[in-house]
């Protein structure tokens, strides 16, 4: 029932009335057989093959999904490359995704086959009695915990896998996504339903790495318009931090890469001053202090290096400056700094997917992309064929120019 | 007439017409001589000797104060330890005061001898074009950087000191306060003028460290009802964040504290759960997780010491929880933690005198303790009398269950 009242809550919106009482399409789960298909298994550190997988039909409350496109992100390439302490192998990588919906287990409302969904790592339960979904007055929050154990196992929620490969062995998922498959099957409340409409390739942009950046600048810090703002790493992540900031109205947009050919799409988005770190003999925080008064209104780590999110804390206004972790650190790595440059003012958090409550608040995006209030075909930097083009894209993103690589299967 | 225009507007609602237009008082200057009175001097490290000093009279923008009341910080013994790298000798510490205005330098507004007032270490110029005082829209924040260059080093806005001993050598300010005197002097924007009825003793704790702990729960974190919150160490800060926290309707409130003999005075006031790390053989932070499900709304830090300013933040809701960095760290000291502490929703930040605007925010709380909305009371521990009594003073701090030595002079 519980579920039942927030799916309506989440999906009255997109969802036509006739298929609000298709409760019944649960049952469709009866008739959904086993499908074979291909997939990019990371079968141990690096070593990512092109395989024939079994995908077990969708369990209740579960969802299979035909993935169109997949965005390879740097989190599947440090799974990959063994960094990730709860990196699990054979396991199917891949958690940026445009997918249309191939069957629904039992008790699945508001999805139906056909229905064009971004899976989202970030699920939204939107139980009424979950503090996440329903946080207590004035509190902000996607970090629903519902099926945080099971994901981070590996498995779905009732704790085993839908993935078997060609000796009938168990694969494990990866983020309640595993996307660099033809098939997967991910937890109903992990599927944002887009429009009709939107188109796959793009939709995968919002499955992590672009949306991230956007919800940094406008959910977590929630930068206003006449801001000063600094983005250090600008990869997707940070260029759409810039782009997120820009469309607040920031009136000062500081882009800080190692890499100069970065800068001239930061430009394009709205960057106001292009600075490396290189060409400066004194630390970059210091450099932006200075080339303002008193520091910055809004500072972003995109870079994953905690040095650097040391440095956008610390080139952060006096008085209010605030600063948001959006890389992901190495395993075990920490943060430091003076206390004194909280005392006087200063703010340090984070974000998770940018602070976006998947089910609810990414939909809208695509909206925004459609209706031309959102560019976002600039990110997609190289485009690739069949599951096997996800170890292209691998090559790709290690070149250094690549945004994203979208694989279309 | 900018200077002007900002005091009318922050002590309109207390100065009587016929003395807004009392600008001649400062003319009172030329009348004003030199002051010979009894200080507590700092030597040296731990050299704290009661000489007899000579008080010039205010400069411009200046106005000599005669201290009636002081009450004595851990920062004025960090200083006098030598443990501070700033820290200056010979000087005059002591900044928690309650104080008369004795004469006005040229071109003071709003202040006339005879006036109550609590110095403040953190001044507010109030002129329009102080980005501190006024700052953008959505900001907030009480660090006015107006003196900060001469206060730092010890000297009046002009470079110079107020202070000579019986050699006729300058003697340091400190804090831009000095109450181990008979007599100060300090910078107009440094006054606020409390009530006529204001019990100058009381006043002297709102000078820093109550004032503090009120205003880092109301103001810096700006806790709700209903909220939970923790709080390490249960010295006059934590005490006063716990108290500052009740009133706001917090629903449950941990105090921490490795020295028992706190937890009367904390349950007084309104905590809840006391807790000694002592009793427990894992981390603080993990002790504190345990008794809640997530973790604790808003969390301080008022030890100074920066494993528990990490423990604080690490204890903090997942998706919401704030940290507030209060106590102030030794030099050269370090906070760190895993970013995913961030990444995860936790907010880190700190405050200076609990974000209270000086002038314009200190008085209203002594109207709240004349109204006995406000209870300030309990935090006397410990009374002395005389110049003398500072030395007296800094034993009863060091002896542990004190929280305020209030020396009257
Ligand atoms: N918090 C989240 O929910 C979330 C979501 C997606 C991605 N991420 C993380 O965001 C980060 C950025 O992702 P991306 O896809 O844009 O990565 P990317 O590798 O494409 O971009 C990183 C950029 O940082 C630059 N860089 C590296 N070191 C630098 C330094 N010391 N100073 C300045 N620039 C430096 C690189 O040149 C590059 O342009 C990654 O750590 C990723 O794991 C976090
Ligand atoms: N940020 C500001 O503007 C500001 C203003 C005033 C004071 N302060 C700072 O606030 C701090 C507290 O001031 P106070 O006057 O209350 O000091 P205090 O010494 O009276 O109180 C500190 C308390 O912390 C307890 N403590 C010490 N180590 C602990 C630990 N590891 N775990 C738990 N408890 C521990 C002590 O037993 C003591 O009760 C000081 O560091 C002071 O310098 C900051
Ligand atoms: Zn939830
Ligand atoms: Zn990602
Ligand atoms: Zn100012
Ligand atoms: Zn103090």
């Amino acid at each position: 029932m519980a579920a039942l009242r927030s799916a309506r809550v989440l999906c009255s919106a997109r969802v036509p009335l006739v298929q609000r009482c298709c409760v019944h399409l649960g049952q469709i789960r009866g008739f959904a057989s086993p499908i074979k298909c291909k997939a990019a298994v990371a079968r141990g550190v690096n070593d990512l093959r092109v395989e024939e997988v079994t995908v077990a039909p969708p369990g209740p409350r579960e969802v299979r999904l035909k993935v169109h496109s997949n965005a390879l992100c740097h989190t599947d390439i440090y799974t990959l490359s063994g960094q990730d302490p709860e990196g699990l192998f054979p396991s199917i990588l891949g958690h940026e995704a445009g997918t249309v919906v191939e069957s629904v287990g039992e008790g699945v409302t508001g999805l139906k086959p056909g229905d064009k969904v971004i899976p989202c790592y970030t699920p939204q339960c939107g139980e009424p009695d979950c503090i996440f979904c329903f946080p207590p007055r004035g509190k902000r929050t996607n970090l629903c915990p519902k099926i945080r154990g099971t994901q981070g196992n590996g498995v779905m929620p009732d704790g085993t896998s839908r993935f078997t490969d060609a000796e009938g062995k168990e694969i494990k998922h990866f983020m309640g996504c595993s996307t660099f498959s033809e098939y997967t099957v991910v937890a109903d409340i992990s599927c944002a339903k887009v429009s009709e409409t939107a188109p796959l390739d793009v939709c995968s942009l919002l499955g992590c790495g672009v949306s991230t950046g956007l919800g940094a600048a406008w959910n977590t810090l929630n930068i206003e318009g006449g801001s000063s703002v600094a983005v250090f790493g600008l990869g997707a992540v940070g260029l759409s931090v810039i782009q997120g900031s820009k469309m607040r109205g920031a009136a000062r947009i500081f882009a800080i890469d190692m890499n100069p050919k970065k800068f001239e799409m930061a430009k394009e988005l709205g960057a106001t001053d292009c600075v490396n770190p290189k060409d400066y003999d004194k630390p970059i925080q210091q450099v932006i202090v200075g080339m303002t008064k008193w520091g910055v209104d809004y500072t972003f780590d995109c870079t994953g290096n905690v040095e650097v999110m040391r440095a956008a804390l610390e080139c952060a206004h006096r008085g209010w400056g605030e600063s948001c972790v959006v890389g992901v650190a190495a395993a075990g790595k920490e943060i430091s700094t003076r206390p004194f440059q909280l005392v006087t003012g200063r703010k340090w958090t984070g974000t998770a997917f940018g602070g976006f409550k998947g089910r609810s608040e990414v939909p809208p995006l695509i909206d925004d992309y459609e209706a031309g209030r959102l560019k976002l075909d600039h990110y997609i930097t190289h485009r690739f064929h069949g599951v096997e083009g996800n170890l292209q894209a691998v090559e790709a993103l290690h070149s250094g120019d690549c945004l994203r690589a979208v694989v279309t299967y």
